[in-house]
């Protein structure tokens, strides 16, 4: 039996990075603190993950002023959500082979 | 929502040892080369990650001779069993909560 994991791409394999696509598939846009306050991390850790989702293209970055208060916000883009689901398609398919084993 | 990643293993982030776990829970053992098969990667890279997981006690290694051919092979231990079908279980959770998104 030949394991499929060509499929899984390289860019989530980190749970951080799991957690914040997941996170932002599921809600329309989050800012920097309700991202940390979701995943539990450390400021420098969520900014690390979140600018190497921003390279990939799966992430886009929105600044704005809530009030004086400088507010940065969080949305998945359509080719970040595209690689995310075909990336959950892959370990669907390793999670249902790991069923069906012993 | 939060988002649950807590329960996710470290030791299972590489998509190279997701494949090794899978293939060694779908199969009752195998040696270096049919993973190394399985998987299509390199011997280094295969056997740093054998290595990692032998050290989590996830995995167990057993060396013998066919013939004259020294043969090693890996089996997955009840530990790793245990801790690779908790890893898969948020997983799967984390793929439900997005099916049911956007």
């Amino acid at each position: 039996m030949k394991v499929s994991i060509d499929g899984l791409n390289k860019a989530f394999e980190s749970r951080i990075r799991l957690g914040i696509m997941s996170a932002l598939a599921v809600n329309d846009s989050l800012d920097f603190n309700s991202l940390k306050e979701f995943l539990d991390v450390t400021d420098g850790n969520l900014a690390s993950h979140l600018k190497a989702l921003e390279k990939e293209g799966f992430v886009q970055v929105e600044k704005s002023f809530i009030g004086r208060k400088p507010n940065t916000n969080y949305t998945v883009t359509a080719l970040g959500l595209r690689a995310f689901q075909a990336h959950l398609a892959v370990l669907e398919q390793l999670i249902l082979k790991n069923k069906n084993a012993k």
